[in-house]
């Protein structure tokens, strides 16, 4: 699969020592269907607890576009973020919630966690 | 009753050892009174932890979709629900919420849960 | 088809020298698509202002649930509900509205309309 | 029926000169359905450009309650609140629209208007 | 008073083992001021976890409009209604909370419980 | 009545060649009613196109305030402000809407124009 | 100042065993800025367990209107209320809720409790 | 452009002599800005009052899922619809309307009209 | 003023013979009061009719952030605009709505307009 | 950086006995981006539990509007604030929370707090 992680800039974070709270959600985010080839939408939370380092804004946007033409369930597409994103900033805590639309008349949502808060 | 868990299919859980949640609402759940053979509706929405299997979304539709001409109560539909995912799924936690529209001014919500979060 | 007219009922209208508007929105409606078999959610709603005859509200229920199990186009249903009010009702305006939820990513609207308001 | 509009008490119009439009709207009416005893509710919103005459509120919000206990379809409520209030207030304009609560699944409202704005 | 525990019918719960809860809420209760003789207007929202029985849901709805005439406090009606059905269904854990429209620029919530959760 | 217009102020209209809409909604509103001297609270718009003046925003403030411990009914306050207004601005066209909070359930709306759109 | 805690009516509570919550939201609430002479809007919210007393809510209304003309800043407003209550009814629990409209920009909401839930 | 109008499909209309309103609307419509790769998001409304043809619902979904690779503006997507819609279908009237997401803080709608309704 | 309309950019109208509607929503447009210096917060909706020439997104952005720390009233502000736009893209027709935040509780809305629909 | 807390001024707290919670809300916060220059929006909410000492609302107004004009990323601003709060409050409790606009489709929202609640 041709997502890169390596599409990930960090920035150092300035309050190392105060455990705050980042919260990034994206809205537009989209994939394809790996059976059907069919477009999926939805929206992208990821909550953290900055380490050392904090991702940069637009570096995790081009990220969360180069999934644009990837067939990938919601499942993987959720813990692959989760993944990805411990690999690049080691945060304390990370909480990264998938919000995916109407399939079949169903609504999905995935949520995975890494650490305790 | 002709409602068959059969109906569910399932596929294998890529991250078994990350306890991560799963949600899927269904908006357009029908199925009829027992009593008064009238049409029922309501929001089904299922949420759980995974073990070795998830379900298929197309088959939860069909399985959903299966109950249209049943005549059954509100409580049992959603015990019901609960009871064929615990047996098809196996997850290490699970929670059935159905919410009804009103019959004679009530609205009816029921909540039936399996294992600890 | 077997879609029936017969079950609608009709009363008199008591202010028939007064041109006033009668809405009846009914939230439940739901049929088949006569392509895949699936089934299919709106919103159906009846304008109208009378002539001599007003529709009793419990056969337009049961009028409306006959469509539960029929295969039918969206645009059929709603011009077949106008059709038939109007043969029964001979209203001196009458609008239907279908609002049918998503198929695919996208929503249905049909508007059909009767006489001049 | 024992609804009297005897209830209904006016105060003179300051301003008879100018057509300008009051509203009033009553959201919790409630009457009975003539057919089962079953009690009714909705919003009632009465507007009108006064000719010589205000209806006096307090004594409009026991004209409403004087329906409470009455058995009385949804056309009948909407128009004779309209042909009392005519009687006594002698309007320019005047529209009542009656909003129903769902029975078997279905809103309904009706409006009235009495003469040209 | 006139209002009768009498009306309220049971069946049984099919699931006795498991906890799970149930909710019923009433949208359109109505009763008087036992002051003013004036209506007042709110909704009860009933939860409960079951004990052998559940309350039927058509006898629950004349229960509830049994209040309509009766002149009564908001504390009253809440706990009123926890008495009766805790009488009737034994249930493991119930909660009942009135939620009473404006009066005088107030709105007031009055919420009773019964065992623990 | 110790309302007092000269409160008003006023600067001229740079753009009078131009019709265009100026529209103020303060939802802050508060008098007293004249019956029972019970506190009345209100939102007030005011739309206009201006003909030389334009009404000095903060004047408007303090003018509207002046009916904080006036005794007076919701048809007078809306009518008295086009009044006050008209006779200070000049303006071409002018609406006052007055929406005012419930009184024994029920809800008021005045709205008084001036001129031709 | 001239607020009097003495306008506090109380009647009995009737179900002084069981812990019940009770909540009154006053959405009128005004005052004056001890600044700037402006007025303050706001909406007050009581939520408390009773003890032996509970407060009659007309006596309430009069209590909150009786601030209308006293300059008084917010936590005061909200911290006294707290106090008067505490003093006329013993309750068992109690908390003030203050949320006061912009004021250059700015919200601002006060809560203060008394004992432990 | 590789946008292929071929891909639309179209039924005959069963009531042509009947002026009914059809509207689709789809809320997850996807391509790329032409200056800078970056993928714009937007909801696509189309209304139309057939002639002989109405156009397939699946088959409109591919077409404008056909977009999603697409480097177009704003104004072109919305009129190349049009006139792509015109050209199969020769509807009586049609209207589209694509809303889309902020840019640079900035939501656009286009509406792009054929024929007099 | 330093506010210079050299900054807008435009781009050819690709479809000069049909008149379709352009619509720019800015939410986050400030500026400053020229009497106190305080910041103004509004949105700006710009909808046009084009002629040759349709306004580029980004210099439009950049031409009203230039507004920033520029003292000026809301109907100066509103007008300033459409003259501005009227002057580089010569519209067959165009509307600016300016809705300001509140200012001493009140809300502002200023719309000017440019030609005939 | 020509931030100031000296801006920051303090009053006595009234109630330093009683752990109540103050919440301020500034939805007009206006800073730029360190990187591009461009303006960035957010919503400032400040909530603490007071020492002895309380923030004046207008000087903590005038605090937020000093970082209209400087350069800095949000972990940045929500930090400082709570940083400046922290130094100037000596608060037993207090907590920041940024929620900036969107940029690349992207919402952010930072949290950060100071000592135990």
């Amino acid at each position: 699969m041709k997502i890169k992680k390596e599409l990930l800039e960090t920035f150092e974070n300035s309050y190392p020592k105060r455990d705050y709270l980042i919260i990034h959600q994206a809205d537009e985010f989209t994939s394809l269907c790996p059976k059907t080839g069919q477009p999926d939408f939805g929206k992208i939370t990821i909550s953290y607890i900055a380490g050392r380092k904090c991702v940069e804004l637009k570096s995790l946007k081009f990220y969360l576009q180069s999934y644009r033409n990837d067939g990938i369930f919601y499942e993987k597409v959720t813990n692959q973020i989760l993944d990805d994103l411990i690999s690049v900033l080691k945060p304390k805590w990370m909480e990264i919630k998938g919000v995916f639309t109407v399939r079949g008349g169903i609504f999905s949502t995935i949520i995975a966690t890494h650490g305790k808060k």
